[in-house]
């Protein structure tokens, strides 16, 4: 892969093949998440705590590095997998079939969870067919309505996530509904205060907003209305004003863009493998491939 | 077509054709703008009166019906279009080639414009491939961050309009980013508040939110979260929280669901045809084929 080239799915999961890591899954009994599990030991060699009722796992044979643990309940399953990051055993922890505010709540406990001292946010990685690269999208998942700040570490969180994956020169555009700042409407505000701030050079990005999702992603549509911020129509990665216009255009992507996706929240002290639980298991199991590239470099940059 | 089927834009241009209209047309010196008046004018019969440059306007021939009026500037042009509208001259409003806001300022003024009681709202049709029907969406353009009353005239507008236009037994979701209604988000709340009132059997609808766009739009997903409102996976209309969530929805269905679209402003006292001056020609033609049925049928329910 050329330096100024994008990773795609295949990229980042052969990157996956050559770490070690160790998932500790919260709640595993799940076909679709030991399938997963199963998929990413075949072909990344990654090994897993599974934490669960251990009697539902039997689509998954036994094999080296998998262990299994049995759990009374939801609770202590995600108090266990968490406790199990913490302690240096796990490096990724994952969802499997309990509520997401189940596990969240024991990885963001205060004495025992994965906080950091940063936020944490949620990165999606959509490949819509007719884009010919992987289009990125936070935070359409874990803070719903962002304030100014957050939205910075929100974008900061990903460019940190990217580029650990492999992107540099990233073109960020700064979602609104259009790009004339209406100084009545917070997004917009936000965004040209986002977008003119001098941190990004330096996280190898270029930033434009406000910008509406036409000029962000066809370069045609950027002609049309002479609209020429550096990277406008070829955005890596968007910045949505809230979780509403992320969920929206995620799921567009997803069901009318057919777009294949995997997803990850960033800034926890180990990345956490988050996917919907109707995700399948080559969905769930890319997550685990973004996860590995980015707890892997972690600990190269702690060395 | 069958009472319980949908139109979709073939059977809306061809219902077009059978009617009478005149589009006065606001800074109508756009080739995209010409080229929809000479194709509305060649399938459906449509009369023009063209506001704007003349001079300008030399690649439509002359040809019976219609008429140019050379204007000094876009507001003359935006008024003397409105005027044609109010003194019954013409029977449309259609934006050419000026900005949104010089359009609507004189559409609304408030002793010389278009005004009802009822409130103005945005309604886009998007025909994705992989839908097997249109599906509609209120409202991503007029009105940025409804209030509940507001919402519920948006809804109670498009809905007026698709009966009008051949639907019945439509299906509502109300989307938001989720289905559990989490009473700190407003939209959520609302979602439920909507969903709940009486007035829908009235209009022929089902309506059912809050609810995901996934469950909206796709029977497997809905069952896969057991979700089973009526209606749920084959919506017909969407009605969005606010204009972002409306516009990232409708530019990604455009731009990666590669669905061709129309669209129009409804509840003035004539149809104000207002798509992007970034639409081509066909998506013009097809916005007028809705004005046309949709101001032929306010004339026929005045008789």
């Amino acid at each position: 892969m050329a330096a100024d080239a994008r990773p795609n799915f295949s990229d980042l999961e052969a990157a996956a093949a050559g770490r070690h890591a160790v998932i500790a899954v919260a709640a595993a009994h799940d076909p679709e998440v030991l399938a997963a599990v199963r998929d990413a030991h075949d072909m990344f060699g990654t090994e897993a705590i599974l934490f669960g009722q251990t009697a539902r796992m039997d689509s998954l044979p036994a094999m080296a590095g998998i262990t299994r643990i049995d759990t009374p309940d939801d609770e202590t399953s995600a108090a266990l997998a968490v406790e199990a990051c913490r302690g240096g055993a796990a490096s990724i922890l994952m969802k499997g079939n309990l509520p997401t505010g189940t596990l969240m709540r024991a990885a963001l406990a205060r004495d025992t969870g994965l906080r950091s001292d940063g936020l944490l946010s949620h990165v999606m990685f959509y490949a819509p067919p007719r884009y010919g690269k992987l289009l990125v999208l936070t935070d359409g998942g874990l803070n719903p309505f962002p304030d100014l700040a957050q939205k910075k570490q929100i974008l900061l969180n990903a460019l940190t996530l990217m580029r650990r994956l492999g992107w540099t020169d990233i073109n960020v555009s700064i979602v609104a509904a259009a790009e004339q700042v209406n100084p009545n409407i917070q997004s917009m505000v936000d965004a040209e205060w986002l977008a003119a701030q001098p941190d990004w050079a330096a996280c190898s990005a270029h930033v434009i907003g406000p910008v509406g999702l036409d000029l962000a992603v066809s370069e045609a549509a950027a002609a049309a209305k002479h609209y020429t911020g550096e990277g406008a129509g070829k955005a890596d990665l968007l910045l949505v004003p809230n979780y509403e216009v992320g969920n929206g255009i995620g799921k567009t992507l997803t069901w009318f863009g057919e777009a294949e996706s995997a997803g990850l929240i960033v800034g926890a002290t180990v990345p956490i493998v988050l996917v919907s639980r109707s995700d399948d298991h080559i969905a769930k199991r890319r997550s685990i491939a973004l996860a590995m590239a980015a707890s892997a470099n972690d600990m190269e940059d702690n060395r």
